[in-house]
């Protein structure tokens, strides 16, 4: 019997990009949110997820420095498993909900590409950046203080399609600004079988079900934004109109599952 | 409407990491024939493939420098869509018909990590190389010529996983050394709903058809090939016995479908 | 006693990053013909070398898809020595004679900088690509036709620098159209010292010397360019007012020497 | 005039890979000690420095996870330059003090190799990990606690150079365990001029000195090192015979100055 979770499949399950669920996820995070064009927001929905008026165009822009690990310590190998992620989330409506749709992600590692297709996160290859910080601070490493600056980067297919920066203010006290709509994604498995490149292996909403969240270090303050015009590209069709808060703290979490709400075959 | 043949799925379809088929191809490679331990071969093999004795543990090892196009002259964007594979093919029955099972293959690229995982083709990102002909030979340049050597090698996750050189001999004059038994891959698409990780969305053996191969430069000398024992991989049990011969030429072809054999579920 | 012609120096030699001279190179290589502002081409010269006003801000641009051998087969390491490279070469006189200043140069390899700035070519590293020519062409590779199109471009530090564009039109009968002005370069080693920051190690115009060059497979026609503004990047001001030839061919040479026109300090 | 620390040197001095002294650093490291046979720290040593007997082959690797910046908050450009590095240090004498030489280092960044070049570090690229520290432990992130785990590990030139790993005890309470004897390192700038390659523009011994430097979070347990043998390498000659101490803390410090000891030419 052929052993992994994605590709590869071997007979010792060793050479395959990831391991199975759970998966265990840390991270240090810049947030940033921002108002795009309505139409362009609601242009990017799939079927089954509606505009969310209420927002008017609100999103969020988001870096993350991750750690990833299965069951067998993973995280002892960063050359294969630590990545770095930039994503974009819009609000949206499910059957009347707010949710949260992903439309645009870029990571710098393939294992992470492979889980992400899994969870319908339409990952390609970037190479993305944040300003760390460290315990031992000064002119190249901001404290975690008033003022402080951290910025961040993505770059794909030789393109810079996005830069950001957070200014701190006051570290979070109430929780509740961190609060995140549950994040629903397009599945896609195409086929590439001629008679059936209209019937997609997988097509429908997925909802990301992750758990144990813990979040640390919590800043918040002013965020600001860019998504340049790029040949080949559309992210900048969601460029903002303006920005609003800024957060940057340290996250874990755990994913084992996911939720299918709605098959849009 | 969203657009796009892989993720992302956007109004305009300009961000996806692939066009739709056809997709074109052109390809200078390198070959290398070689026996690996028949036990070893045999146990990468699928259900459905079963080991074809009389090749004894044959398989190739193939280096491709390639370029893809799709029909809007992606060839013009080479950071987004040039890139460079490495992958092997073991010797196999299907029904009794001769063809090649692929265990590993590893690009440098998403775009092609993509089309690659539509066919069946389980590639993880690695750093592939190969020495280069050029017009203009000289000390680092070899020319189409008895005793000129080319190398290649493949490291993925930090480890070198393959190293071969090919040596010429003699322009190919018989095209039949060159024929390839057809590719079936195995097609795998996991869930991660946790009531459904037994049971992919796609388990399938599938057969590779593709159209107008074209082959120029032929020629053909001796092989070798390494692949080291690494922590984390499995690949180095694949390891030769013994080499055989070693090919570099130019290729061409055209990739439009997928012919689904058997569904494994 | 310690070896190597770059660092590291050790016990064997083996770790350095290049060979001692003599340095073998092929490749494949781009030429797009442009002119930028007079006073933008005045402004990046070095003192010692005039601006040329019969150019009128003339220059080139090149991409290189290199292959490097030292004496001992470097050529089938190619993960090591094979890189690409994008220049750009404005006219000036030295003394009254026409030659060629490189202000912008960036390469994909480790080895290959340190030749260069050994050279006093003004390396940084980047991403560098070019449409290939195979033999075997189709929609994915261009033949040497006329019409036929071959794209380059270059991102560094995450930004797109330069995108360019050759259309062939004839193969090139007279070589006199090849011909390059010698290359004349800023060769400098700051010194870190505090009281020597100002007085670097080496600061001085050297011409480079390349011999035995080969071209074969040369096409001309239309060229064309765009060098992009971008956040802390300066290349920008060379933009092109008007683009001129375009050239496409494989060159071969050999470099063991360099020349010291006038020390500047 | 141009303007620039280091290549390219430009009108405004954006371009160049460094902005002037002073440099600001801030990191989080793992140092591993090990003893390697004695005869090959001898054998690395440059000539004006001694093997110190006492060590017995004492050297330390270390990984460091950087953040640079230059007077003008080059740290809100991660993309130009933060950096991962690994190297090693031997125990040296000179002129009977106790000073610690680096005969290998490895970063992934051109401005680290440039400065690190201006300061004698004898940089090549590579592609250098370690496991990450983060505020929201977890499976994939280890706490700073007795027992955690951290790893690192260097690739170049396709090669798996160095492996290692980190288990905390104890923070360190005694900041005197964290001393560094001054580094000491061999300036070397060769010179390509046919009839100068034996006379190097700078082949000096040169100190380090660094200031303002701070430490934090620091933790001490077992370190574990390994240096496999590798084709066209010689780190491997360093192969720890055994290890000692591990440490993992959080460091910043300030660089505008080198001290030369003696010109060996």
């Amino acid at each position: 019997m052929l052993k992994g979770f994605n590709y590869p499949l071997t007979p010792k399950g060793k050479s395959t990009l990831n391991p199975p669920p759970p998966w265990y996820y840390s991270a240090d995070f810049l947030s940033i949110e921002f108002w795009a064009d309505p139409a362009a927001v609601a242009a990017v929905l799939p079927p089954g997820l509606d505009f969310n008026r209420s927002g008017n165009g609100h999103a969020n822009a988001l870096f993350y420095d991750w750690q990833f690990s299965g069951s067998n310590e993973e995280y002892l190998d960063p050359a294969r498993y630590q990545y770095r992620e930039f994503f974009i989330l819009v609000d949206a409506l499910f059957e009347g909900k707010a949710v949260a749709y992903c439309p645009y992600i870029f990571v710098d590692n393939d294992a992470a590409i492979a889980r992400g297709w899994s969870q319908g996160y339409p990952k390609r290859l970037g190479q993305v950046f944040q300003t760390r910080y460290y315990a031992a601070t000064g002119k190249a490493g901001p404290a975690l203080a008033p003022g402080s600056k951290f910025a961040g980067s993505v770059t794909a297919s030789g393109h810079r399609l996005a830069e950001a920066l957070v200014t701190l203010k006051d570290p979070v006290k109430d929780m509740c600004v961190l609060k995140q709509a549950p994040i629903v994604n397009l599945l896609h498995t195409p086929r590439l079988a001629a008679d059936k490149q209209d019937k997609p292996a997988d097509h429908e909403l997925v909802e990301n079900v992750p758990h144990d969240v813990k979040i640390e270090q919590a800043w918040i303050g002013e965020g600001s934004l860019s998504l340049p015009v790029c040949h080949g590209e559309e992210i900048s069709d969601l460029a903002p109109v303006r920005c609003g808060k800024g957060i940057r703290a340290s996250l874990a979490y755990i994913v084992d599952d996911l939720k299918t709400l709605k098959d849009l075959r």
